[in-house]
């Protein structure tokens, strides 16, 4: 079988780990994978390129995409799907693996079920809020590089008696934040799933000075949506338009909730947005592992027929689910959020 | 309640983490946390220090245990058993929360057993092999400092078309070597659990060459034994009476895996043994949230009276398990195994 | 003699470094080094702490400073003069060992010229532009961190075919950008003293995409003006009224350059600002080492009576220079602009 | 021109940082960089590959050497100077940049006087201890590895009351050993350069006993030798034979130095061999933009005709010094050793 891998949506730490993953799983079995360049956009306008051993050589540690990714939707296109349906037709390919987030994933299912097409999903996203998977792979960077980031602002804070917000990424969910916040010692968090009002923060910081800690540390989700306690609420919201974070974010959460904190408490404080940095480069050895079982478990599901599926990590077990039950967010587990309080 | 907090056996990136979690939990339910200094001795030999606040500020991404640790069995001096019983009757602590390995858990089983000692353990082993648990705090941390050892060698080991031996840590179970494999892209495991014969490895070997690959990593764990296709098998063993790994162990198995490998394959062999680099400093924002979990749960278990047992991971979820259930060493996932040899 | 040790302005990698070295050279030579807390405040408000051993232990890896800091100026104080003077006539301290950044040595030059305080400055900026010394502590460490954070950048730039602009630290002078730019494979660099036209990055970008360079990578001083070829020039300035870069900041000329760069070429462009994160945390093995130079050499000036003077590095060697020749701003080697050059 | 570059010896971060930068000068001065393979094997036997725009892509970060590496020496081979004098003569190249260690360059010499190979050479070792520059690249980044894995190391130390021996490269010289003492704050250290009895380090750590600090952290070159207060001296030798670093290595001087300490203070004692993790891997930031001066400053050389040299760092400047000055060994800079003394 001729099987072609693509990447699509933003970038992830690991995206290349599943392309080697899969692509050396299907070469082991005698199979022929194939990279689709720029996502479906590649299957759509036949860029190929052949993923043979040399190929997928030192591709492990490999930040970014080897496939090139964008955010083309067949869907959107006039010709979109009469290309796909043509490029099945040609038998440009037996079968897809299809890497990206939860728009990704809506399409492969549409492209499965409207069109037949045989595809397995890999579920990608640093944000860790895709449906169905307790985990996905790029999460733990994200982490990792958000505590890091932290663990050098703490000494900042401390020395110079300062509150510092960080706003991290996660436009849906808090998962990055929460669990940054405990891995970084944060003494308060803010995300999506749970209206925070500035007071509250405010206190919390009001209260650590009087026990005689004068600096703090908040992370804050970019999603995350100021609120007071009068009743007023805030979102500073991303450039709906754009798919991506932009520029247009720097002003954003982080910035407000910095002047907000300040007015209320009187104390210096500092943003720091840390931005892309969260999803490029070389991926943690947990990260590289679980993009690993992602793309081995993706090429066998496509050999053995298990098709219109996702790969998913569920209560320790790589698995399969239908691409009909990945909808909508998933939210933060609560009981991180009251782990992190416990330090507050 | 005053509930004595101890860490025993030997270093584990977190342990400060646990001590921290477990402290501040209590404090902030009006509880008083006590240090027991180096393991049970501190609680026989009534070696305290408080754990206010303070004590417990910056401990979070600190390495090492601020309250010592040694290998004190109270069951190996004729006295132990009278003077934790005399601590008991003191009033000195009214609980104890006992973080340590497989043999702290013994301990720990036995004086709750035997002198009704109120206890809660907290697995602890960078080697991940404490039967009940599906992870240890400090694993990912030894697993990434591995997989980053393997990063740097992988560039030389090409450069000059080298194989290099990877020595890691496990002296009864596999997983550190298998999962770094996977994280680290290797071209061989030796595990204890299974008897791989050194003609399979050099088979190994001299396949990538073939294949144009010149170079070769081969990771193995401590406690792998060296076989061969004549039934012939080796263990280079530790000194056993130390609990220890000692500079004995440097012309180990690594070295001896190295020899062999360059006899029979003709190619230039080094090794690295990576030793005790892998078990100490500041732990991963993954271990520093696992060891937060543990903390928190064995506070909370100890007031709830939930006594006897150890705080657990299983299938991702937060527990806590009898201690009596705490037995003999938990073997690696052979699915690791499996889909670390799609790449060899 | 009681030599007194502070730290002022704002946070850099090695800080704590200076003080243990200082201090424990001071204690060998029987002499007894005291923390003055938040720069020449704690010597104006007799605000003290001993600096015995165990006081100096653990610091060498230690992010921010133990003694605090503040951009407290006894010359904007009224009685800030008679203050130092009282200090002195108390005999408080014998000498003062004063660590912190150009303004900090202006007040250092001034205590010594009209209160002949007897006093030894330790230069102190990530920036790397103090006159009279080729290099600062906490330079190299924040050089890391933002050739860290471009090599995270990269795949996402090249996996998305994208323009990343990366803002960097350096009000005055371009040290941490070209460094970083050289460091990090850079395709055009921003600093203070040199007029870039946008128009000339802009046909760098272009050019490279002409030769299927479908990225790149600019990267930004914060002190960077935009020009223009038209003649037109704009600086995106900090609060000046700010002795720190506060979150004013983030509007700045990063997302300036970011918002010119795609409405010139076309091609999507993102920014990050470092920020904070350059300025904080463990040093790197390179800062240690010079942290440690610097802060045995003003111990031994001090004993020396070697005083009004700076510590600095000249040509490889540590040496002292006069406090009044400690003047203006060091702008880059030019050499190195022309070294980042060879790769745009 | 036509411009051969070849590395030989043994691995080091920054070779192919060397590389890209010697061939991007070339080609941007529109000359023609070839690759050479295995060092001057390459050119004895035509080995070539070309260096255009594409293979200099993504080096800068890149461990190891993309035109691998051997300790081919023509003058050890019967026709390797004829057929160095016929590659000359069938014009395969103008002039060859040779990027190695003191062997290397002595090679470089001979063919210089002896054929009139025009030639530039480029010191690399990441043991600093190559004469006439006062840094190489590669040593910034072993140091850094080394630093780091002290740190993890005193974490466990410091919990176990224990003696830690740490065994960093350095056969004859002891730069990344007094240098990592430095930065990682040893309790002492022993270089080839000085005889230090083991009693002298014995009596240290038995001294920090006596001031309640109950670990120590020892840092030996491999080629520091043991010697003892009546006399006796024991160099514990690598295998002359090889070149490199080998597993014979491993029972060397780092565990007979553990045993002795621990005989003579009855303190546990362990050891770790940093080993080859010291000489593979991604270069730190300060040597890829040494190894970038360097790459560019010998294609400047050769381009302008000064040949028959090495590029060096001298006293803050990059510099051209003749083949012949480069004899010997650079020991370490005695001042070093007197500040790492300071805190022991």
């Amino acid at each position: 079988m001729r099987i072609g891998i693509l990447t699509a949506g933003g970038d992830c730490p690991g995206l290349n780990a599943v392309i080697r993953a899969a692509g050396r799983k299907l070469l082991r079995e005698g199979h022929e994978p194939v990279g689709l360049l720029r996502g479906y956009r590649g299957l759509a306008h036949q860029d190929h390129r052949p993923l043979d051993h040399a190929a997928l050589s030192g591709l492990l540690p490999l930040g970014g995409t080897i496939l090139s990714t964008s955010s083309y939707d067949p869907y959107r296109h006039d010709d979109g799907p009469a290309r796909i349906e043509a490029a099945m037709a040609r038998g440009d390919v037996d079968a897809v693996i299809a890497i990206g987030g939860e728009h990704t994933m809506d399409i492969t299912r549409r492209l499965h079920e409207r069109l037949a097409l045989p595809v397995v999903g890999v579920p990608k996203t640093i944000d860790n809020d895709i449906v169905g998977t307790d985990r996905t792979f790029g999460f733990d960077t994200a982490v990792h590089v958000a505590a890091e980031a932290i663990d050098r602002l703490h000494s900042t804070a401390q020395s110079h008696d300062r509150v510092m917000v960080v706003e991290v990424m996660g436009r849906n969910a808090g998962w990055i934040a929460v669990t940054a916040a405990i891995a970084g010692g944060a003494d308060g968090v803010l995300v999506p799933e749970v209206e925070t009002p500035v007071e509250e923060i405010a206190a919390t910081i009001r209260g650590r000075h009087d026990r005689g800690k004068d600096f703090s540390i908040i992370v804050v989700s970019e999603g995350a949506r100021l609120c007071f306690a009068d009743g007023r609420s805030e979102k500073i919201v991303a450039n709906e338009e754009t798919d991506e974070y932009g520029y247009e974010r720097l002003g954003g959460i982080g910035a407000a909730l910095a002047a907000e904190l300040e007015r209320e408490t009187g104390y210096e404080t500092r943003v720091v947005v840390l931005g892309h940095i969260q999803r490029g480069g070389t991926p943690t050895a947990n990260d590289r592992v679980l993009a690993t079982q992602y793309g081995v478990a993706a090429a066998e599901a496509v050999l053995a027929g298990d098709l219109g599926k996702m790969v998913a990590l569920q209560r320790g077990e790589i698995t399969t689910i239908p691409l009909s039950d990945v909808v909508g967010v998933k939210g933060i587990d609560m009981r991180l959020l009251e782990l992190a309080k416990v330090f507050f």
